[in-house]
């Protein structure tokens, strides 16, 4: 064993456009460098104007991923840019994070018997121009909810459920909520490291 | 919001028949009280005398779950006690955790471009007799990795390598070796928490 070489192959780190705890922790943990830096866009603004003219899940999360991306690589030209977004579509209806406890329980009520969707893009930008972008879907199914149950659960759950969107976060009590997931982790947390992962393998900045 | 009413409805805790930390993190994780007990059974010699009889990964998984569980069970007659263990299989050869960072060297490149099985079993006793078992399976398909990845993964990772069957932990470094994953987060980490909650809500201890 050498241990002369490293997995990470560019001199430079990554930059991830994004203060979401919870895609820093998927990067570190993955054991890439990188850099946080916020994109400082208005994402309810931008998602309302697509919403207006009647724009998908998909189409939604891959905007906003690229819009990201591309507003962070004008900052950091030399850097590979990472974007990301993550929406919940039930049946063509969008969620955002509930605003307080209470919409959260009209969420679960919504979510509860029912499969949603989640769309997790991602966009890679360096110089201002893309250079991957994907969204893979994960797609969760709450078990029937009763009132008592959705009651206690926003309870013992408090503000935290405001963080994430849908039914709580799946890595803690949200999984009491959950009857089917199909979708793997990093998808459901935001941030897709397979795909992202092989393309930073093809791209020679990870060693394969 | 009363919250008056908790989720959990037993006056006992779980008891955990496992010292085994990603364990005890899921139950946390997931709002369950519980107690760890150590259920101090030899599982390599148990593992050893199934596989001299050819038992196959979902079979030795099940008998290992079962044994931690009924020996736990007789020293807390009266909580639910759970107890779980983790096989993985390549296509019939059973792969324990590498011994030392060479033969983990061994496994990555055996696991290399193939999918292997995670089989997860549990096993939920009371008073010495079993309420409920399963065994759900991932399967996890490990990209084609090169002796210069292998190398370098391995001096990385170093020896938290020796702490997970297969090519390390899917929740940190591993994702890198990884370019499919079917089977959810829980059931890959070792305590399929889908259906263990959807037992405790039959129970009656979790609030359904």
């Amino acid at each position: 064993m050498s241990g002369l070489k490293a997995l990470w192959q560019n001199p430079l780190p990554l930059v991830l456009a994004s203060k979401s705890a919870a895609r820093q922790a998927l990067l570190t943990s993955a054991g890439l460098p990188f850099e946080a830096v916020d994109a400082k866009i208005d994402e309810r603004a931008t998602e309302a104007s697509l919403l207006v003219r009647k724009a998908g899940a998909a189409e939604v999360a891959a905007h906003l991923a690229r819009a990201k991306a591309l507003a962070v690589s004008a900052l950091r030209p030399e850097h590979l840019v990472i974007g990301a977004d993550q929406v919940l579509d039930l049946d063509g209806r969008l969620f955002a994070k509930p605003k307080d406890l209470a919409e959260a329980v009209q969420h679960l009520a919504l979510l509860s018997g029912r499969t949603h969707n989640l769309h997790s893009a991602f966009c890679v930008a360096r110089g201002g121009k893309i250079l991957k972008e994907d969204a893979p879907v994960a797609r969760l199914t709450c078990r029937v909810l009763s009132a008592a149950f959705i009651e206690a659960y926003v309870t013992t759950a408090g503000p935290e459920l405001l963080n994430s969107v849908g039914a709580g976060a799946v890595e803690g009590l949200g999984i009491q909520v959950l009857e089917r997931i199909e979708g793997d982790h990093t998808t459901i947390m935001g941030l897709p490291l397979i795909p992202l992962l092989q393309f930073l393998r093809e791209e020679g900045s990870l060693l394969a």
